[in-house]
């Protein structure tokens, strides 16, 4: 029943994304147990003009 | 006062929408009391490659 | 499959929680389809010194 | 390292971000301390079709 | 009717909450406009177990 | 700098949630890139009055 968000920049692929929440939840059910099909992942993409650090965008940091 | 969040998979239409945050600002007044305008409702409309359950995408269970 | 947050402000009885949760789920199942066991609702209990609304925490507002 | 989330309707400039985000971690820094680099924010756009106060979608409250 | 989550380590005091609610209100009005009345804040206090980075809690991080 | 927030059933160990940031962390890393100190992962502890499936608290459904 554990629920993950995630949230990560932008531009990742559906390959990474399946890999990622396929080691999440075998890590998850490893460590907390309960079964497999009780763990969610929600995933957002964020746009580098959404998410700031010290102040400044990431659209503005890696420009 | 109360903030209610939503996420849903993509899909949905702006009907569907309409109807849900009435009835739960209905439901929400009724069992918890105040004004239906202290009431706020956010929809998160998730995409298929973006949620997943048992450790794998709902794009990959459901094509 | 939606997943509902709920963020109210602390004080709600185990009892209102129990209706909220079942209302909610039924309006959700009613409109937007799927089975009862699809939804996930999460509550959280806000204090007053963690909830501001016009800039003045509501720990001031209702003193 | 605080971490703020700001959901605001979409239609807002990135140079209204820029500024939002510069002052927002001022004023972090300058009441909470830390260094401007352990502030993280990240911005959400929400369509008028996904917010709803008092039981209606903005779309509908402001068309 | 922008809405801002803060999460940040426990430990501030209500005098550091509500300096920071009241400039973050005043700053968000002045930079995205509306009313002071339509932001609301959330804050969320972070126990030292409940946090990581680098893959360390805090509470490993800082004994 | 992906962010990864964990909503789990409270009574979870010290040493489960150790286990689990070091692991998501490694797994993050390995599938997504970046450095391990950019990954920030939050937990939150939800009492069983507070998590509900099938419109059903987990405090009734478990007692």
């Amino acid at each position: 029943m554990p629920t993950y968000h995630i949230e990560m920049m932008e531009g990742r692929t559906v390959e990474q994304k399946k890999k990622l929440v396929e080691e999440i939840t075998r890590v998850s059910v490893e460590i907390l147990g309960g079964s497999p099909e009780s763990v969610d992942i929600l995933i957002t993409d964020v746009k580098r003009e959404n998410w700031a650090t010290g102040g400044k965008l990431w659209l503005e940091r890696t420009s």
